[in-house]
């Protein structure tokens, strides 16, 4: 195992007490919402979000408690999204993470709760923890996942994904709705990790946001190729479905080949942004590594 | 008209200002979602838990502009509420304040995802002004509103509400259900008010959340016996449809004269709650009034 594998690993596992110390534990009322949100956040995913907190709070020498925090914040929020994401009037997807989504193992009714409850969670636990040591900065990073979530960011995102079904979506199209969908939550998570340390000026707050912009759209790119290529197994969720679904993709739109190739483009413009930083960025720049060149 | 009545009327008439200011214009992207979240939140409503949240900021002297952000922050999860607990996955209505219900209106995904923003929205609202002079105290607000809409708040009353159809619930348990599902947000929308203006000590603010506990309980018990009694078109809504559902209520569990008897009692209860406060209180007081022996 590499050193950088083995702080995936070590994250993933310790992020996962984290997860299941916050949740609301499972015997506590209302027991079923509470064992429905524990059952769509645990044991799964690979934990991106998270793991950009992570390697960005290193950059900034965070307080690691305070890190996890964040991290579950936005996971929590990804999470949610996943959750609402899979009912039956929006992808109508059975399986996630290679487990009945949340509406299928529960109801529909309860999904629609538990998105709703992890997304109110993931906003008490950042306002109900000391994550800077100054308030107001803490306030901007309330504000800025709140941002991230709506309408302007993730759930903006998967409207514009609702209004392009079977229709021929342009590259910038494309690119907006990303940015939004996956983009946003992604980029806040990179910076929530580094709001949570010693503080960034503009130059390099806006360079660590260009890094995440580029990362995010980077992971939608290559989503799009795995699920091109990938069979249901693999891939842990049911493969093929965008197409399937006419939905737009990088692939449909520019084909497999130049897909890869903007992802490498991207790949390389998120290790420019991050050339400022020098040594002190390099989990962020092995991150970047592992999202371009990841299998699965 | 009354005082307290033209004092309603004014704040109702500016609070909708207040929103439509606050909420996405319809003509900025994704222009269907934004207009989807204005049809559900704007011209409709009592708006009860704004003026809670108004005459508990004048009895601290909060600035007004303060607690419009503080009120709108409530009366956007109220609205987020709403439209989730109208799809079909939950109670499937199709009428809301006298209009197609948002789902009916647009369709069950934007429905999904304009809870979701405006949910988004209330906290990025209560993030991103300055609601206090002490940023501590405005991160309290924040943890104060996710938890009161949470998976131990509100959307832990809608669970319970779930799992109590069919089924006879004690008094005990039906109060636990409104004290969740309706309750904790009309007292987070009174305690929100308060935290605007002059501290209050913790005496104070104990005897607030009694004022805003029973006004909480007594509102959903004089709900369900104006809903025994009222027609649809009365009511802006479907009118009987907790008893045609089955689902537990305070006049089928007590008989209305009972019912009525206890939103008495709590009426009284949270007048003596307010007796610290003296005159300030009035506003509050008047409120009580308001909502135990309204019509509608």
């Amino acid at each position: 195992m590499s050193d950088f594998q083995s702080w995936v690993a070590s994250h993933q596992h310790d992020f996962e007490d984290v997860l299941r110390r916050l949740l609301p534990q499972g015997d506590t009322e209302p027991q079923r919402l509470h064992a429905a949100m524990r059952y769509s956040v645990l044991e799964g995913g690979k934990r991106v979000r998270p793991l950009l907190a992570f390697a960005a709070g290193e950059l900034v020498n965070a307080d690691i408690e305070r890190v996890s925090i964040a991290a579950s914040a936005v996971e929590l929020i990804h999470a949610y999204s996943l959750v609402h994401d899979d009912m039956p009037c929006m992808d109508n997807d059975v399986l996630r993470r290679g487990k009945p989504t949340c509406h299928v193992e529960y109801d529909e009714a309860t999904a629609l709760l538990v998105g709703d409850s992890l997304q109110s969670l993931a906003f008490q636990l950042l306002a109900g923890h000391c994550l800077s040591d100054d308030p107001a900065r803490q306030m901007e990073m309330v504000r800025l996942l709140a941002t991230a979530s709506g309408s302007r960011g993730m759930a903006g995102g998967q409207a514009i994904d609702l209004a392009s079904v079977g229709r021929q979506l342009s590259l910038p199209e494309l690119e907006q709705m990303h940015i939004h969908k996956t983009g946003a939550l992604i980029r806040a998570a990179v910076l929530l990790g580094a709001y949570c340390g010693q503080p960034l000026d503009s130059a390099q707050l806006e360079a660590l946001d260009r890094y995440g912009k580029c990362v995010g759209l980077a992971f939608q790119v290559v989503d799009d190729v795995l699920d091109s290529e990938a069979d249901t197994a693999t891939l842990g969720k049911t493969a093929g479905k965008d197409a399937d679904n006419n939905k737009p993709t990088y692939v449909t739109l520019l084909g497999a080949a130049a897909a890869q190739q903007m992802a490498a483009g991207l790949h390389d413009e998120a290790l420019a942004a991050l050339a400022p930083f020098g040594e002190d960025a390099h989990r962020l720049r092995e991150l970047a590594d592992f999202i371009v060149l990841r299998k699965f």
